[in-house]
Protein backbone atom coordinates (compact mmCIF):
# COMPACT_ATOMS: atom_id res chain seq x y z
CA UNK A 1 0.00 0.00 0.00
CA UNK A 2 0.82 3.32 -0.86
CA UNK A 3 2.00 6.05 1.85
CA UNK A 4 -1.83 7.45 1.03
CA UNK A 5 -4.07 4.45 1.71
CA UNK A 6 -2.71 3.34 4.97
CA UNK A 7 -5.69 4.63 7.36
CA UNK A 8 -4.00 6.99 10.06
CA UNK A 9 -6.10 7.60 13.49
CA UNK A 10 -7.52 10.49 14.76
CA UNK A 11 -5.12 11.90 17.39
CA UNK A 12 -6.73 15.07 17.48
CA UNK A 13 -8.56 14.43 21.10
CA UNK A 14 -5.46 13.05 22.48
CA UNK A 15 -3.28 14.33 24.69
CA UNK A 16 0.46 14.78 24.78
CA UNK A 17 2.92 14.89 27.51
CA UNK A 18 6.69 16.14 27.14
CA UNK A 19 9.06 14.68 29.24
CA UNK A 20 12.16 17.37 29.85
CA UNK A 21 9.60 19.74 28.06
CA UNK A 22 11.93 22.68 29.03
CA UNK A 23 14.52 21.65 26.48
CA UNK A 24 15.61 22.86 23.17
CA UNK A 25 13.68 20.01 21.28
CA UNK A 26 10.51 19.79 23.81
CA UNK A 27 10.00 23.13 23.93
CA UNK A 28 9.46 23.25 20.29
CA UNK A 29 8.00 19.83 19.97
CA UNK A 30 5.25 21.36 22.64
CA UNK A 31 5.03 24.71 20.91
CA UNK A 32 4.01 22.62 17.59
CA UNK A 33 1.71 20.28 19.12
CA UNK A 34 -0.32 23.07 20.71
CA UNK A 35 -0.30 25.38 17.72
CA UNK A 36 -2.14 22.36 15.94
CA UNK A 37 -4.75 22.19 18.98
CA UNK A 38 -3.25 19.49 20.68
CA UNK A 39 -3.52 19.41 24.54
CA UNK A 40 -0.10 19.90 25.53
CA UNK A 41 1.25 18.51 29.61
CA UNK A 42 4.77 19.96 29.93
CA UNK A 43 6.49 18.69 32.29
CA UNK A 44 10.40 18.86 33.96
CA UNK A 45 12.55 17.92 36.98
CA UNK A 46 11.44 20.81 38.52
CA UNK A 47 8.01 21.52 38.55
CA UNK A 48 8.66 25.31 38.91
CA UNK A 49 10.48 25.05 35.77
CA UNK A 50 7.66 23.03 33.91
CA UNK A 51 5.03 25.35 34.69
CA UNK A 52 7.39 28.61 33.75
CA UNK A 53 7.68 26.76 30.48
CA UNK A 54 3.77 26.23 29.75
CA UNK A 55 3.25 29.89 30.62
CA UNK A 56 5.83 30.88 28.22
CA UNK A 57 3.55 28.70 25.63
CA UNK A 58 0.70 30.21 26.42
CA UNK A 59 2.14 33.64 25.47
CA UNK A 60 3.98 32.64 22.08
CA UNK A 61 0.58 30.97 21.26
CA UNK A 62 -1.46 34.16 22.18
CA UNK A 63 1.01 36.06 20.45
CA UNK A 64 1.12 34.22 17.29
CA UNK A 65 -0.47 32.64 14.58
CA UNK A 66 -1.99 29.35 16.28
CA UNK A 67 -4.92 27.24 15.97
CA UNK A 68 -4.95 26.92 19.46
CA UNK A 69 -7.10 29.62 21.81
CA UNK A 70 -7.86 27.43 24.39
CA UNK A 71 -6.03 28.88 27.51
CA UNK A 72 -5.77 25.83 29.34
CA UNK A 73 -4.53 23.67 26.68
CA UNK A 74 -0.77 23.53 27.88
CA UNK A 75 -0.62 23.11 31.21
CA UNK A 76 2.81 22.98 33.08
CA UNK A 77 4.30 20.35 35.83
CA UNK A 78 6.63 17.90 37.04
CA UNK A 79 7.23 14.82 35.13
CA UNK A 80 4.33 13.12 36.46
CA UNK A 81 2.12 15.86 35.62
CA UNK A 82 3.15 15.24 31.54
CA UNK A 83 3.09 11.14 32.61
CA UNK A 84 -0.43 11.60 32.35
CA UNK A 85 -1.09 12.35 29.10
CA UNK A 86 -2.39 10.38 26.34
CA UNK A 87 0.73 10.19 24.45
CA UNK A 88 4.06 11.16 26.03
CA UNK A 89 6.95 12.18 24.33
CA UNK A 90 10.82 11.60 25.86
CA UNK A 91 12.76 14.51 25.16
CA UNK A 92 15.34 14.89 28.43
CA UNK A 93 18.66 14.92 27.97
CA UNK A 94 20.37 11.28 26.88
CA UNK A 95 22.22 11.64 30.69
CA UNK A 96 19.70 10.66 32.87
CA UNK A 97 17.35 8.90 30.39
CA UNK A 98 16.87 5.65 31.98
CA UNK A 99 17.11 6.93 35.61
CA UNK A 100 14.22 9.52 34.99
CA UNK A 101 12.11 6.80 33.07
CA UNK A 102 13.06 4.21 35.84
CA UNK A 103 10.91 6.59 37.82
CA UNK A 104 7.97 6.99 35.87
CA UNK A 105 7.37 3.84 34.92
CA UNK A 106 4.25 3.34 37.07
CA UNK A 107 2.87 6.37 35.71
CA UNK A 108 3.81 5.46 31.80
CA UNK A 109 2.49 2.09 32.53
CA UNK A 110 -0.43 1.57 29.33
CA UNK A 111 0.44 4.60 27.80
CA UNK A 112 1.96 5.27 24.22
CA UNK A 113 5.80 6.62 24.73
CA UNK A 114 7.95 8.13 21.77
CA UNK A 115 11.23 8.18 22.39
CA UNK A 116 13.10 11.00 20.54
CA UNK A 117 16.33 11.28 22.30
CA UNK A 118 19.64 11.06 20.54
CA UNK A 119 22.85 9.73 22.56
CA UNK A 120 25.45 11.21 20.82
CA UNK A 121 29.06 12.62 22.08
CA UNK A 122 30.72 15.62 21.14
CA UNK A 123 34.49 16.19 20.74
CA UNK A 124 37.13 18.72 18.37
CA UNK A 125 36.13 16.80 15.37
CA UNK A 126 32.46 17.14 15.96
CA UNK A 127 29.11 14.69 17.02
CA UNK A 128 29.62 10.84 17.21
CA UNK A 129 27.15 8.30 18.27
CA UNK A 130 27.55 7.31 21.76
CA UNK A 131 27.73 3.32 22.19
CA UNK A 132 24.47 1.98 24.14
CA UNK A 133 24.17 -1.30 26.08
CA UNK A 134 20.46 -1.55 24.85
CA UNK A 135 20.96 -0.49 21.41
CA UNK A 136 19.64 2.53 21.40
CA UNK A 137 17.87 5.12 23.77
CA UNK A 138 14.55 3.86 22.49
CA UNK A 139 15.55 0.52 23.35
CA UNK A 140 16.56 1.14 26.63
CA UNK A 141 12.83 2.78 27.20
CA UNK A 142 11.49 -0.49 25.97
CA UNK A 143 13.42 -2.40 28.41
CA UNK A 144 12.83 -0.41 31.47
CA UNK A 145 8.86 0.43 30.57
CA UNK A 146 7.86 -3.43 29.78
CA UNK A 147 3.83 -2.10 30.34
CA UNK A 148 3.91 0.81 28.17
CA UNK A 149 4.08 0.60 24.24
CA UNK A 150 7.58 2.45 23.19
CA UNK A 151 7.94 3.79 20.15
CA UNK A 152 10.48 6.08 18.63
CA UNK A 153 10.57 8.91 16.80
CA UNK A 154 10.42 13.03 16.30
CA UNK A 155 14.40 12.54 16.27
CA UNK A 156 15.40 14.85 13.51
CA UNK A 157 14.11 17.74 14.08
CA UNK A 158 15.55 20.94 14.29
CA UNK A 159 14.14 22.48 17.55
CA UNK A 160 15.18 26.09 15.64
CA UNK A 161 12.69 25.84 13.38
CA UNK A 162 9.81 24.16 16.00
CA UNK A 163 10.25 26.57 18.13
CA UNK A 164 9.97 29.73 15.18
CA UNK A 165 6.64 30.94 15.34
CA UNK A 166 7.26 32.55 11.65
CA UNK A 167 8.15 28.81 10.45
CA UNK A 168 4.69 27.98 9.29
CA UNK A 169 5.31 24.25 8.06
CA UNK A 170 8.49 22.23 9.02
CA UNK A 171 8.98 20.46 5.82
CA UNK A 172 10.34 17.11 6.95
CA UNK A 173 9.15 13.32 7.18
CA UNK A 174 9.54 12.07 10.91
CA UNK A 175 10.40 8.28 11.34
CA UNK A 176 8.70 5.86 13.19
CA UNK A 177 10.39 2.85 14.94
CA UNK A 178 7.94 0.64 16.82
CA UNK A 179 6.90 -3.26 17.33
CA UNK A 180 3.34 -1.98 18.48
CA UNK A 181 1.76 -1.01 14.69
CA UNK A 182 -1.14 0.65 16.63
CA UNK A 183 0.76 2.48 19.01
CA UNK A 184 3.31 3.54 16.14
CA UNK A 185 -0.22 4.36 13.81
CA UNK A 186 -0.91 6.78 15.92
CA UNK A 187 2.95 8.01 16.41
CA UNK A 188 2.55 8.71 12.80
CA UNK A 189 -0.97 10.38 13.18
CA UNK A 190 0.68 12.87 15.58
CA UNK A 191 3.48 13.95 13.30
CA UNK A 192 0.74 14.48 10.30
CA UNK A 193 -0.49 17.30 12.97
CA UNK A 194 2.48 19.47 12.94
CA UNK A 195 2.42 21.17 9.41
CA UNK A 196 4.52 20.12 6.71
CA UNK A 197 4.99 17.03 8.38
CA UNK A 198 4.61 13.03 7.60
CA UNK A 199 4.93 10.23 9.58
CA UNK A 200 6.39 7.67 7.73
CA UNK A 201 7.02 4.13 9.72
CA UNK A 202 10.22 2.75 9.62
CA UNK A 203 10.57 -0.38 10.75
CA UNK A 204 10.79 -2.17 14.58
CA UNK A 205 12.43 -0.75 17.98
CA UNK A 206 15.61 -2.69 17.06
CA UNK A 207 16.57 -0.62 13.97
CA UNK A 208 16.33 2.80 15.88
CA UNK A 209 19.74 3.00 16.80
CA UNK A 210 21.15 4.23 13.87
CA UNK A 211 17.88 6.69 13.50
CA UNK A 212 19.45 8.27 16.65
CA UNK A 213 22.77 8.22 15.67
CA UNK A 214 22.07 9.85 11.91
CA UNK A 215 21.27 13.02 14.08
CA UNK A 216 25.10 13.25 14.32
CA UNK A 217 25.49 13.09 10.29
CA UNK A 218 22.24 16.25 10.16
CA UNK A 219 24.58 18.16 12.32
CA UNK A 220 27.26 17.83 9.98
CA UNK A 221 24.92 18.51 7.30
CA UNK A 222 23.61 21.78 9.10
CA UNK A 223 27.20 22.49 9.81
CA UNK A 224 28.61 22.72 6.33
CA UNK A 225 25.88 23.79 4.52
CA UNK A 226 24.46 26.65 7.37
CA UNK A 227 21.22 24.46 7.19
CA UNK A 228 18.36 23.08 9.55
CA UNK A 229 17.87 19.64 7.45
CA UNK A 230 16.00 17.45 8.00
CA UNK A 231 14.92 14.39 5.91
CA UNK A 232 11.93 13.54 3.34
CA UNK A 233 11.78 10.12 1.90
CA UNK A 234 11.62 9.48 -1.43
CA UNK A 235 8.76 7.61 -3.30
CA UNK A 236 6.64 7.37 -1.44
CA UNK B 1 27.42 28.32 2.93
CA UNK B 2 24.20 26.60 1.26
CA UNK B 3 24.24 23.85 -0.94
CA UNK B 4 24.64 25.40 -4.74
CA UNK B 5 27.40 27.58 -3.17
CA UNK B 6 30.35 24.52 -2.79
CA UNK B 7 31.66 24.18 -6.39
CA UNK B 8 32.26 20.74 -6.58
CA UNK B 9 35.12 19.48 -8.80
CA UNK B 10 34.94 18.65 -12.56
CA UNK B 11 34.60 14.53 -12.50
CA UNK B 12 33.30 13.88 -16.31
CA UNK B 13 36.73 12.84 -17.02
CA UNK B 14 37.46 10.51 -14.61
CA UNK B 15 36.84 6.24 -15.06
CA UNK B 16 34.97 4.53 -12.35
CA UNK B 17 35.79 1.30 -11.06
CA UNK B 18 33.03 -1.17 -9.63
CA UNK B 19 34.60 -3.74 -7.26
CA UNK B 20 31.29 -6.65 -6.99
CA UNK B 21 30.26 -4.79 -10.31
CA UNK B 22 27.98 -8.01 -11.14
CA UNK B 23 25.77 -7.40 -8.37
CA UNK B 24 22.66 -5.12 -8.46
CA UNK B 25 23.79 -1.92 -6.56
CA UNK B 26 26.91 -2.73 -8.66
CA UNK B 27 25.51 -3.55 -11.88
CA UNK B 28 23.07 -1.01 -11.22
CA UNK B 29 25.48 1.95 -10.99
CA UNK B 30 27.80 1.13 -13.39
CA UNK B 31 24.92 1.49 -15.81
CA UNK B 32 24.32 5.05 -14.34
CA UNK B 33 27.61 6.57 -14.33
CA UNK B 34 27.95 4.67 -18.34
CA UNK B 35 24.68 6.34 -19.10
CA UNK B 36 26.11 9.63 -18.01
CA UNK B 37 29.11 9.25 -20.13
CA UNK B 38 32.11 8.04 -17.42
CA UNK B 39 34.21 5.71 -18.63
CA UNK B 40 33.48 2.40 -16.88
CA UNK B 41 35.58 -0.93 -15.17
CA UNK B 42 33.04 -3.24 -14.52
CA UNK B 43 35.19 -5.70 -11.81
CA UNK B 44 34.26 -9.25 -10.02
CA UNK B 45 36.34 -12.20 -8.53
CA UNK B 46 35.69 -14.06 -11.79
CA UNK B 47 37.31 -12.15 -14.71
CA UNK B 48 34.70 -13.97 -16.95
CA UNK B 49 31.30 -12.60 -15.39
CA UNK B 50 33.38 -9.42 -15.49
CA UNK B 51 33.89 -9.26 -18.98
CA UNK B 52 29.82 -10.50 -19.17
CA UNK B 53 28.33 -7.90 -17.06
CA UNK B 54 30.39 -5.49 -19.42
CA UNK B 55 29.15 -6.86 -22.79
CA UNK B 56 25.43 -6.91 -21.07
CA UNK B 57 25.81 -3.18 -19.87
CA UNK B 58 26.82 -1.99 -23.56
CA UNK B 59 24.00 -3.93 -25.07
CA UNK B 60 21.53 -1.93 -22.79
CA UNK B 61 23.28 1.42 -23.18
CA UNK B 62 22.98 0.71 -27.45
CA UNK B 63 19.60 -0.04 -27.03
CA UNK B 64 18.44 2.54 -24.45
CA UNK B 65 18.18 6.37 -23.65
CA UNK B 66 22.04 6.65 -23.27
CA UNK B 67 24.56 9.84 -23.13
CA UNK B 68 27.25 7.57 -23.88
CA UNK B 69 27.72 6.21 -27.42
CA UNK B 70 31.76 5.11 -26.72
CA UNK B 71 31.74 1.07 -27.37
CA UNK B 72 34.82 0.99 -25.24
CA UNK B 73 33.11 2.85 -22.52
CA UNK B 74 32.08 -0.19 -20.60
CA UNK B 75 35.41 -2.74 -20.29
CA UNK B 76 35.10 -6.03 -17.98
CA UNK B 77 37.62 -7.64 -15.74
CA UNK B 78 38.41 -8.80 -12.54
CA UNK B 79 38.46 -6.91 -9.38
CA UNK B 80 42.32 -5.91 -10.17
CA UNK B 81 40.63 -4.39 -13.48
CA UNK B 82 38.11 -2.23 -11.69
CA UNK B 83 40.68 -0.95 -9.52
CA UNK B 84 42.88 0.65 -11.81
CA UNK B 85 40.30 3.34 -12.20
CA UNK B 86 40.31 7.13 -10.93
CA UNK B 87 37.53 6.57 -8.54
CA UNK B 88 37.05 2.86 -7.32
CA UNK B 89 33.55 2.35 -5.93
CA UNK B 90 33.10 -0.92 -3.29
CA UNK B 91 29.99 -2.75 -4.22
CA UNK B 92 31.02 -6.19 -3.10
CA UNK B 93 28.72 -8.22 -0.39
CA UNK B 94 29.61 -7.81 3.03
CA UNK B 95 30.53 -11.16 3.48
CA UNK B 96 34.17 -11.07 2.09
CA UNK B 97 34.35 -7.36 1.89
CA UNK B 98 37.33 -7.23 4.32
CA UNK B 99 39.63 -9.89 2.45
CA UNK B 100 38.74 -8.38 -0.80
CA UNK B 101 39.98 -5.19 0.10
CA UNK B 102 43.20 -6.49 1.73
CA UNK B 103 44.13 -8.46 -1.16
CA UNK B 104 43.93 -5.39 -3.68
CA UNK B 105 45.37 -2.75 -1.26
CA UNK B 106 48.84 -2.10 -3.56
CA UNK B 107 46.45 -1.96 -6.73
CA UNK B 108 44.01 0.69 -4.94
CA UNK B 109 46.96 3.05 -3.43
CA UNK B 110 46.01 6.81 -4.55
CA UNK B 111 42.94 5.95 -5.33
CA UNK B 112 39.20 7.55 -4.14
CA UNK B 113 37.96 4.68 -2.84
CA UNK B 114 33.60 4.95 -2.30
CA UNK B 115 32.58 2.16 -0.41
CA UNK B 116 28.76 1.47 -0.21
CA UNK B 117 28.51 -1.55 1.43
CA UNK B 118 25.75 -1.90 4.39
CA UNK B 119 26.34 -5.02 6.42
CA UNK B 120 23.30 -5.97 7.45
CA UNK B 121 21.65 -9.45 9.10
CA UNK B 122 18.38 -10.88 7.90
CA UNK B 123 16.04 -13.06 10.14
CA UNK B 124 12.26 -13.44 10.58
CA UNK B 125 12.15 -10.12 11.69
CA UNK B 126 13.52 -9.14 8.69
CA UNK B 127 16.77 -7.09 8.32
CA UNK B 128 19.07 -5.62 11.09
CA UNK B 129 22.50 -3.89 11.29
CA UNK B 130 25.51 -6.14 11.98
CA UNK B 131 27.89 -4.96 14.29
CA UNK B 132 31.21 -4.28 13.22
CA UNK B 133 34.52 -4.29 14.98
CA UNK B 134 35.59 -1.16 13.17
CA UNK B 135 32.77 0.67 13.45
CA UNK B 136 31.31 0.33 9.76
CA UNK B 137 32.26 -0.93 6.14
CA UNK B 138 33.31 1.72 5.40
CA UNK B 139 36.23 2.25 8.54
CA UNK B 140 37.23 -1.08 8.36
CA UNK B 141 37.53 -0.07 4.49
CA UNK B 142 39.89 2.61 5.76
CA UNK B 143 41.94 0.81 8.11
CA UNK B 144 42.89 -1.89 5.15
CA UNK B 145 43.54 0.73 2.70
CA UNK B 146 45.43 3.38 4.61
CA UNK B 147 46.87 4.85 1.45
CA UNK B 148 43.77 4.74 -0.32
CA UNK B 149 41.58 8.10 -0.14
CA UNK B 150 38.10 6.16 1.59
CA UNK B 151 34.99 7.53 1.56
CA UNK B 152 31.32 6.70 1.96
CA UNK B 153 28.56 6.77 -0.72
CA UNK B 154 25.61 5.22 -2.31
CA UNK B 155 24.46 3.43 0.36
CA UNK B 156 20.48 3.80 -0.24
CA UNK B 157 20.31 3.89 -4.01
CA UNK B 158 17.74 1.75 -4.71
CA UNK B 159 19.29 -0.94 -7.42
CA UNK B 160 15.67 -1.46 -9.36
CA UNK B 161 15.51 2.14 -9.91
CA UNK B 162 19.06 2.46 -10.90
CA UNK B 163 18.94 -0.53 -13.60
CA UNK B 164 15.73 0.32 -15.14
CA UNK B 165 16.17 2.07 -18.50
CA UNK B 166 12.67 3.96 -18.28
CA UNK B 167 13.61 5.65 -14.95
CA UNK B 168 14.82 8.70 -16.22
CA UNK B 169 15.51 10.12 -12.99
CA UNK B 170 16.58 8.75 -9.71
CA UNK B 171 15.05 11.34 -7.42
CA UNK B 172 17.16 10.95 -3.45
CA UNK B 173 20.26 12.49 -2.42
CA UNK B 174 23.36 10.74 -2.16
CA UNK B 175 25.34 11.01 1.65
CA UNK B 176 28.92 11.32 1.10
CA UNK B 177 31.12 10.82 4.22
CA UNK B 178 34.79 11.25 4.60
CA UNK B 179 37.85 12.55 6.30
CA UNK B 180 39.60 13.64 3.22
CA UNK B 181 37.52 17.13 2.12
CA UNK B 182 39.10 16.67 -1.50
CA UNK B 183 38.18 13.20 -1.93
CA UNK B 184 34.55 13.83 -0.64
CA UNK B 185 34.04 16.71 -3.06
CA UNK B 186 35.17 14.51 -5.68
CA UNK B 187 32.57 11.67 -4.53
CA UNK B 188 30.03 14.26 -4.12
CA UNK B 189 30.34 15.38 -7.83
CA UNK B 190 29.94 11.93 -9.33
CA UNK B 191 26.75 11.31 -7.40
CA UNK B 192 25.95 14.92 -9.40
CA UNK B 193 26.56 13.07 -12.25
CA UNK B 194 23.58 10.90 -12.13
CA UNK B 195 20.44 12.75 -13.28
CA UNK B 196 17.98 13.41 -10.21
CA UNK B 197 20.78 12.86 -7.56
CA UNK B 198 22.81 15.75 -5.14
CA UNK B 199 25.26 14.38 -3.62
CA UNK B 200 25.85 15.60 -0.07
CA UNK B 201 28.37 15.77 2.35
CA UNK B 202 27.76 13.99 5.51
CA UNK B 203 30.46 13.79 8.02
CA UNK B 204 32.81 11.61 8.90
CA UNK B 205 34.16 8.19 8.36
CA UNK B 206 33.35 7.86 12.21
CA UNK B 207 29.53 8.61 11.43
CA UNK B 208 29.12 5.83 8.37
CA UNK B 209 28.14 3.07 10.42
CA UNK B 210 24.38 4.69 10.96
CA UNK B 211 24.47 5.86 7.37
CA UNK B 212 25.16 1.90 6.04
CA UNK B 213 22.44 0.59 8.96
CA UNK B 214 20.08 3.03 7.96
CA UNK B 215 19.29 0.74 4.84
CA UNK B 216 17.65 -1.64 7.18
CA UNK B 217 15.09 1.42 7.45
CA UNK B 218 14.29 2.27 4.11
CA UNK B 219 13.85 -1.96 2.91
CA UNK B 220 11.52 -1.52 6.35
CA UNK B 221 9.80 1.80 4.66
CA UNK B 222 9.73 -0.52 1.02
CA UNK B 223 8.06 -3.11 2.49
CA UNK B 224 5.55 -1.44 4.33
CA UNK B 225 4.43 1.18 1.45
CA UNK B 226 5.56 -1.04 -1.63
CA UNK B 227 8.07 1.76 -2.73
CA UNK B 228 11.53 2.03 -3.64
CA UNK B 229 12.44 4.82 -0.90
CA UNK B 230 15.25 6.96 -0.83
CA UNK B 231 16.06 10.36 1.16
CA UNK B 232 16.07 13.86 0.47
CA UNK B 233 17.93 16.15 2.98
CA UNK B 234 16.12 19.13 3.47
CA UNK B 235 17.01 22.80 3.61
CA UNK B 236 19.54 22.58 1.53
Amino acid sequence: MSYDQIALPDVSGLSVGILGGTGPQGRGLAYRFARAGQRVLVGSRSAERGEQAAQELRELLESGPSGNQDEDSVTGGDNVHASQADIVIVAVPWDGHGATLAALAPHLSGRIVVDCVNPLGFDDKGPYPLRVEEGSAAEQAAALLPESRVCAAFHHVSAVLLADPAVAEVDLDVLVLGDDRDAALHVQALATRIAGMRGVFAGRLRNAGQIEAFTANLIAINKRYKAHAGIRVTDL
